[in-house]
């Protein structure tokens, strides 16, 4: 049997297979990257026409990581995905909290989910940031009221909370949202490898070399 | 803005949605509850035909983990996702290599992908264990020749590698061998959160108890 087994060709021929269905799209090179890396990580091309981008979301991303923004996430597996090599050169970290027995506390004392409690814990660190949500609609509702009621500002929110019980309000909220830049997809998809795959996309637009 | 913010209601309301979608399915309560933690997973209902669980795989399934079965994956993102806490409980162990030294080594000599290397050197460790395969169609491909050519017989194959090279072929190759008990899906789609699902159902037809 023959296959291909060298990963950058696994993702060149990859991304060749998925051209197609962006080219009615009136995509720039660069959003090209990020919709091929979010259509290649859920291997489903029904992403294209749901993947909203904001205007200045792909400069406002590239310029926080070059300048070593921090990451905060809502769950451990996008801090797992995330290339922390690329990251790392730019100064950067991950920061995820759902695990953590403080944020445990405030969840069960207010009677919210921990990736909210999480979120709200960050507070102020969010500023500047890159904001990654790839699983709780919680977490990405929380921001969004924090950007709301407290003035907090990332960089960069990636909202793709993945399911059937909020994530499509959560993801609309962002997209309406007009203060910070955003990347999201229409509906009930996303998750973790969604996230993740937006971040390392524009972690190869600024560094493209491969460990 | 009211919305649901208790886990395990997000959970039974985002089962009670994906129901319908399973009715026409003839599946049995364990199925239904495997295909509606993939659903839930992916966000995506679309899955719903395209899940395929062999005969003997919930009850291979169960009983390797009831008995400590290690879990051998070809991806962090998936040893991440498994709920470590309800595993421990049975005695069993995840197991990831693809970021090890050797197992790049080899990878380099090889020629092959470092997914591939990593399930070449689990070799005989795969006996009696669950395989969980998130993202690599190569490290599926290389588990199926240990299969067939080393006589290596893990207890479970989840395998749900995804993208467009490779990833429909290994899988369609798993669904057609009859030796290994064995969950995956159809097609390009598939993904580290899956295969953790998949797991995690499992895991939790054994042991309902959360954090």
């Amino acid at each position: 049997m023959q296959f291909i087994t060298e990963p950058m060709s696994i993702e060149e021929k990859s991304f060749e297979i998925i051209a197609p269905h962006l080219k009615n799209l009136n995509l720039s090179a660069e959003e090209i990257k990020i919709y091929s890396r979010i259509i290649h990580a859920a291997g489903d091309v029904d992403y294209a026409p749901i993947i909203k981008i904001s205007e200045r979301a792909i400069q406002a991303g590239k310029s926080a990581l070059e300048r070593g923004a921090n990451i905060f996430t809502d769950v451990e597996m996008v801090r797992t995905g995330i290339n922390k090599r690329v990251l790392k050169k730019f100064g950067g970290e991950i920061f995820c909290k759902v695990a953590d027995a403080e944020v445990k506390k405030i969840a069960v004392q207010n009677k919210i989910t921990r990736s909210m409690a999480a979120m709200r814990l960050f507070g102020k660190n969010l500023n500047n940031s890159i904001v990654a949500i790839g699983n709780a609609p919680t977490a990405l509702f929380e921001v969004l009221r924090l950007v709301r009621e407290e003035n907090i500002s990332p960089a960069l929110i990636i909202g793709v909370p993945v399911g059937f019980v909020g994530a499509a309000d959560s993801k609309a909220q962002l997209a309406a949202q007009s203060k910070i830049p955003f990347v999201t997809v229409e509906g009930t998809k996303g998750g973790s490898p969604i996230a993740v795959s937006v971040v390392n996309a524009l972690l190869y637009l600024l560094d493209n070399s491969r460990d």
